[in-house]
């Protein structure tokens, strides 16, 4: 048996998901390490926006000391691409740990790939920007359609955080049940807001009343639109159905409903939106009452039909006693149609944002590289 | 790269799950076959109680024939401990695919991982036994605390079927997260039962009229005692238990709530304990009243509170929101608390049990021994 006992960490983004992924890193570090066959992670590049703290010589950066010492760190930094080339003459095998939602670096994927660099990321820009990335990139991976000297990668997280939602739609794939339909709430941010909005058993606040308080507790973006606009849940969608086997071409070929009014498109400002956004409520207070009328809520949900080839993002009524009427809090659930399943769903719940369940699907996917790589 | 291409798929039990297993390998069989490298996965042994199929000689057994000519087969059968030895010499690593319940062969499993053979199976016994039994399992497989020879063990199925129950109770402990109370409906009959019995709402029959109506409807064992006696959810608590770190030695030692009265406890048949069972559908209604007079249902649940390292199984009330309380049909339900899901738990759904299903599992758990073995 030929062991690759040491495995090196590359960390890229330490913002709120990667300060946590390098925790369960340390966690993980400790624990593979006491192993009777032991695996040493050796962390060797941290690096975010502006500095870079890059262990030339492969000798491993104490994770408890990576933060400070990133912060410390002086000088011009190397562009991305130099460090990456350099990352892969490592002595053995590298994890790259992509934390950001960084475009250009997504764009970099297969290449990486092709260096024998392994990839764990919740960056959803990599897998739900146009098919050509996409087909790009599992033609690198080594878990692809791909080569088998291209590294692995994984990307759990870029759906649902850290709960088990694109292991299990591989599962029932690879093991040949077919799947009909996946329909859920995929935003943390619309989960609260529809919850809030519309409860089951009634009450709730007006609309716009609803956005706001859902941006003072911090369920929104910086600027709530980026929420609104149904974007967040199209990406996700387009992942999804990617793996079911859907060519999809991005996430704006199918149909997404904004929250957003056309008369608000040119709001300069999220400021200027949450203050003109109260003058819509009547046209959600009337949604709410078609709803009510037919003893329905209003979710905001997406769906992927399989056999018809259908994704949407947008509002759809559910009978209270439905599991997506039920859900609570800033909760996601996600319902997995399928032959073998029949008419009740397999059904996933849980977080779906934050860091920490965000960088558990992260650490999650370096252990099935690690467990991939181990005798490779 | 060190590839075994070649790998040996030994079945022991063709009933339901046996069966509908033998299907799914057909079509992983044909999925692996047309990779970029592929993977041959040869049927080399097809046995029941009272016959066997076995190739001495290793060439493959064509699936689609396997259950005819194994119906075919006549002459002695030999001791499966003789066909197991024979199985080790097989010229590449042996998957042994166990769809019995049989405590004997769970007995094995410990010996048979040592000899390098992998072992797939939805066979609580040898996980809800004693605790030596679970200790010797996992010190002698190459997943476990063991031996980097021994062969790999998973069992998936052996707790909601194909619900990826342990991979992600295993996930949270792995990846650092600290699971503090598992708690959930465990058993199809039980849920069928309590969700017939007093649906949210309101309404629902007597308890021994339920009973029978789920015997009746082939959702009870053929002696539904086999059910009521709470044992298999004991079982599947004990697995669970043990995998979130509690040291419990059997299904029999902590509190099992029995819905057989003790005064039908020597009912010598099942037809006479169902006859005499509706004499106790005063104290069931009782149960059911008491709940309802609090807003509430009762469920049959089992529990494992981490910390405490308290595990019960028997009857709970919870509100008519409580997921647990809104299930439908015979599904199972299985919430996760953590430390990182803070107080909305986790949420696991779905049918958890029937064929089909439970051989998901199996057959996710033969690609996990697959993904493991191919370059070791």
């Amino acid at each position: 048996m030929v062991a690759a006992q040491n495995i090196f960490v590359a960390v890229v983004g330490v913002g709120g998901v990667g300060k946590a992924f390098l925790g369960q890193l340390q966690h993980l570090q400790k624990q593979l390490q006491s192993r009777r066959t032991p695996i040493t992670l050796s962390l060797v590049l941290v690096r975010r926006s502006n500095a870079q703290l890059f262990s030339q010589d492969f000798k491993p950066i104490t994770i408890a000391n990576a933060l400070n010492e990133l912060a410390q760190s002086q000088g011009e930094v190397q562009p991305l691409t130099a460090t990456i080339d350099a990352l892969a003459k490592a002595p053995g095998r590298v994890v790259l740990v992509d934390n950001t939602s960084s475009q250009d670096l997504a764009n970099e994927y297969p290449s990486i790939l092709k260096n024998g660099i392994s990839i764990v990321t919740p960056n959803k820009k990599a897998f739900s920007y146009n098919y050509e990335l996409w087909t790009d990139i599992f033609a690198a991976a080594a878990n692809g359609t791909g080569s088998p000297d291209g590294g692995y990668v994984f990307h759990e997280s870029t759906v649902g955080a850290g709960l088990p939602v694109l292991s299990t739609l591989h599962e029932l794939i690879n093991t040949g049940d077919r799947v009909t339909k996946v329909e859920g709430v995929f935003s943390g941010t619309m989960s609260f807001l529809f919850n809030s909005f519309m409860p089951v058993g009634g009450g709730g606040g007006k609309f716009a009343a609803e956005v706001k308080k859902a941006k003072d507790l911090g369920y929104t973006e910086p600027d709530p639109r980026d929420d609104l606009n149904g974007l967040d849940v199209a990406r996700k969608l387009t992942i999804l159905a990617r793996i079911a086997g859907l060519k999809v071409q991005s996430p704006t070929s199918f149909p997404v409903r904004s929250l957003i009014p056309k008369e608000l498109e040119q709001c300069t400002s999220g400021d200027e939106f949450l203050e003109r956004l109260p003058q819509f409520d009547d046209q959600m207070d009337k949604l709410k009452q078609e709803a009510a009328a037919e003893g329905k809520v209003v979710r905001f949900v997406g769906s992927i039909d399989v056999a018809k080839q259908e994704v949407k993002v947008g509002l759809e009524k559910f009978d209270a006693s439905h599991p997506i009427a039920a859900l609570k809090g800033s909760d996601n659930i996600i319902n997995f149609y399928t032959e073998r399943y029949g008419s009740n769903p397999l059904i996933i719940q849980g977080a779906g944002a934050g860091g920490e369940v965000t960088a558990m699907g992260v650490t999650g996917d370096l252990l099935k590289v690690i467990r991939s790589l181990k005798s490779s």
